[in-house]
């Protein structure tokens, strides 16, 4: 998982967030070094919340089968897949009565989650995305926390609405997506 | 993710469950290699129903920095650790408006999650588990389906319910957990 931001940053991206993604780092960069203090102050702490579990991102290598997985094994509410050619993915939302799992499959040549499906052969969890009421609160409050975004500037994602995505090495491994309720 | 399984098999288990835990091949050994078709007959499906993510589970190298993320950075709702020696972790429920994310570090010399964080230094998600309302009807119907689980019955986690784990390599890569509801 380390180097899915690197290998994400080199691609035309998903949510076109990392298409043109850069590591951006802290406002003060030895914060990222810190403990996150909750005695810290935050001007923009107070200004957004955050929400649900957006979903569970799942890169997948062979999308048919997958989708049976989750339709006819699971007996889960899966739709038909739909090409993002912005976002260089094919997407399966698999919906479960309190969140959704989405199942990408690479789609044209220089989809981002190529890099990460060579890395793991048999498929594997992609990112996590949260909601948050004030994006760009929520992104100027993690950043004066020291966490780096992929991207200096929010963008629209797959769903229509701005997101961000936080450095995996900031987020206990994991690439963390936070969207716009 | 591939070796988590095998990784896991090797140790003390997570959630009991993996303790002893032993790759348990489908009813026919044949159809792990088939596409699950919708029209094969299975006499267990009718019998339960899918129900909401339960958790997310996130393998940290930092208990404290990883909790410290989401309560100051993402402000989010963070139980105080827990140890589950019976597990081999120390767990930090996150918790979401919709679903929990649980935070796990290793706890003894045998955590079932050690060889994992070995292999993913910065840490992953280990794992998601998703809630059922008849644990051995699933069970059973996966099998049938051609899905192999860790474990030839079900053993109480650490919720204190019955739960099984499904072989990745069967889960378009992702660790998966059926847990009774």
């Amino acid at each position: 998982m380390q180097n899915v931001a690197r290998s994400l940053c080199r691609r035309s991206g998903i949510l076109k967030t990392l298409a043109s993604a850069q590591v951006q780092t802290p406002t003060n960069p030895r914060s990222q070094h810190l403990a996150f203090s909750p005695t810290r102050p935050s001007s923009s702490s107070a200004l957004w919340n955050l929400g649900i579990l957006n979903h569970t991102a799942i890169a997948v290598p062979d999308l048919q089968k997958s989708l049976a997985f989750y339709r006819d094994v699971l007996k889960a509410d899966v739709s038909e897949p739909e090409d993002l050619p912005d976002h260089g993915v094919t997407v399966v939302f698999v919906n479960l009565p309190n969140t959704k799992i989405e199942l990408l499959y690479p789609l044209g040549e220089n989809s981002p989650i190529a890099g990460f499906l060579q890395k793991n052969k048999d498929g594997g969890i992609h990112h996590i995305c949260i909601e948050v009421d004030d994006i760009e609160s929520a992104v100027k409050h993690v950043r004066e926390k020291g966490v780096r975004t992929l991207g200096e500037r929010t963008k629209i994602g797959a769903h229509g609405k701005p997101v961000m995505f936080l450095h995996p090495k900031d987020c206990g491994g994991v690439l963390t997506e936070l969207e716009q309720k």
